[in-house]
């Protein structure tokens, strides 16, 4: 492996930025990986370079016809020095699931994985230590084929850039509110959403547009059929504690199957909470929430891990949970994943991968 | 206008491809238009330059959450040396409502009409002049912010390019075979279905790619919602003529307004045939075909314009229409706005510019 990655040397090292500043996506670091595929040679030429502008020709296909997924994860620098990946594996499964939808080419997964180690190696000066700060890591693919006509591309570029991104939240988990979205669909079975795809979050747009001018945070998206049952929340899975038990809308094929989502049904699981995941009508949840009967809301996804819900606006109402404050069940959560994704809680699930 | 746009002169011109291999977009002529947005300065810089690559950092938000547009047109010419296009006041507008449903900025309709009218005259040798052949225009616009939030780009380019390209049938309308896809989604209702936008043809190629392992030629959507109501076919719309009167499905905020869709709704009005634009059950349209009351079926679209169809394959059965022959009301629209575009047939509703 070491072999097929050649390095270009970059001619001076950027300017670290100020972590305070650090925000999300905005800074990259000095190198990316890069691989190509064409029809004829497969996947080829892994190498690491100097992030630098992508040459593409004006009728690339990913500019027309949108054949673009990408993958979200993190990298940690733990206390004692080690560099920390939270279920890499798990993203490229997802990766090559989000390939194969979208009519594109599967990557080899262990060359993949590799891939990230690697740039994460050489890069490790990067990883902000900070509490809550950590080294984002985005691989993706896109179609590179000039050609305008409608079907898959021939020819496609995946790559990896990594960015130091900021804590979430500051200093503690703060309550989002959330606007339960009853107008625009995000997707529906049969189509896109189950995979990570670049049209749906370009969709998503208008309605996160919509919810911030009414005062909220992030849309919480309904099923695109009846709009009746609980989807998931712009990039975070949701679940709700009902009665001591967690309930979460059941991977249907039009939400995405998020990875901190699995990890906190089986966290939960392990603490002998029960987990339901099925069908869940707004309108249950309302009426469970007006019993009083609804302690926690909360969203689970690679930025924040865990985001505490503290409003939750339904058909015209806004409904207060939890007196604006983080539950029980959320910090529990939140401690445990953050703990062991920085090493610092036992990883009696062997989630981590160390570099 | 004219200071507006600078020229930047290409210092060898590329040879034009025979006319007998010119396909669809796999040739691109030596200019195209570009004009670069940014959220202080709104829409700057109309250019021509040569046909060249795009630069984009690896984070430009196209890559990542697909705002990205596009629209499709012909130039031809006429016999007696005119240049002419069809209807692209519509591409422009529709052009503009496809940005605004996703987050990106419109353009000033004067000033991009301009543009493609500008790009077309200086390239204006490259229209191929066979039956049936054209210079097809696409003009779109790309999200180039290098930024990973999940949020609208501040960054954008609109360009112009610009293919010849062949004879969609060769010499005489060939009836083609359509799959009606009952397991696949293309678009919903409160999503983008209804917009030209990249994620929306990625999307479908998975369903594209089944259609033909089974030996059809293209998809017929179904609605998202309940999977019994005709959409539209991969990029064209679609009509049935049934006891003489002609059905199309109404623009139900899920399906694209087709510009030959509405030129063939005037047209048909206009000979005094009855349109029904409404909801379509494509078990409707299987039993009346059974009781031999569909005439005929037919796309239309910017690539081929009228597109008879010889088979529907609906829920396990293929239905043969009109003895795979052309029917006489596509035939006679084929003829009419075929003319109408290369200044053959008079142009009484005024589609026509003339460059
Ligand atoms: C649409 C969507 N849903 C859910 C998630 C959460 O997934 P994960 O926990 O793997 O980050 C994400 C983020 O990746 C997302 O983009
Ligand atoms: C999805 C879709 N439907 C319909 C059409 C037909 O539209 P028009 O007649 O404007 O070419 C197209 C092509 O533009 C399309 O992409």
């Amino acid at each position: 492996m070491n072999q097929l990655i050649e390095r270009r040397k970059v001619t001076a090292r950027k300017e670290k930025p100020d972590s305070a500043s650090l925000g999300f996506g905005k800074y990259f670091t000095d190198y990316m990986f890069v691989m190509d595929y064409e029809e004829e040679r497969g996947w080829h030429d892994p190498r690491i370079t100097p992030y630098e502008p992508v040459h593409l020709d004006p009728s690339a296909s990913v500019f027309h016809y949108g054949q673009a997924v990408f993958e979200g994860l993190k990298a940690y620098r733990s206390e004692d020095g080690r560099v920390l990946m939270f279920r890499p594996d798990q993203n490229i499964k997802r990766l090559n699931k989000s390939l194969r939808r979208m009519s594109m080419p599967p990557l080899d997964e262990k060359l993949a994985l590799e891939a990230l180690i690697q740039l994460v190696e050489l890069e490790q000066e990067w990883i902000p230590i900070e509490k809550g700060t950590s080294l984002y890591i985005r691989p993706f693919v896109i179609a590179t084929e000039p050609s305008l006509g409608v079907r898959p591309s021939k020819r496609y570029k995946f790559m990896v850039v990594l960015t130091p991104v900021g804590s979430y939240y500051g200093d503690q988990l703060k309550p989002i509110r959330i606007y339960v979205e009853d107008e625009y669909v995000r997707a529906v079975t049969g189509g896109v959403g189950d995979v990570k795809t670049s049209g749906n979050y370009a969709a998503s747009l208008q309605a996160q547009r919509k919810a911030e001018e009414l005062g909220y945070d992030q849309v919480l998206w309904l099923d695109g059929v009846e709009k009746k049952y609980a989807e998931e929340v712009g990039s975070m899975n949701i679940f709700f504690i009902i009665n001591g038990e967690a309930v979460t809308p059941a991977l249907n094929g039009s939400i995405l199957g998020g990875i901190t989502r699995a990890s906190v049904i089986e966290l939960l699981k392990s603490w002998g909470i029960r987990v339901r995941e099925e069908q869940v009508a707004i309108d249950d949840i309302y009426e469970a929430a007006m019993r009083g009967e609804v302690s926690e809301v909360f969203g689970t996804g690679t930025a924040a891990v865990i985001s505490p819900v503290g409003a939750l606006h339904i058909h015209g109402e806004t409904i207060e949970l939890n007196n604006g404050l983080i539950g029980e069940v959320s910090e529990r959560l939140y401690e445990t994943i953050a703990g062991i994704q920085v090493g610092k809680v036992r990883d009696s699930f062997r989630w981590v991968v160390e570099v």
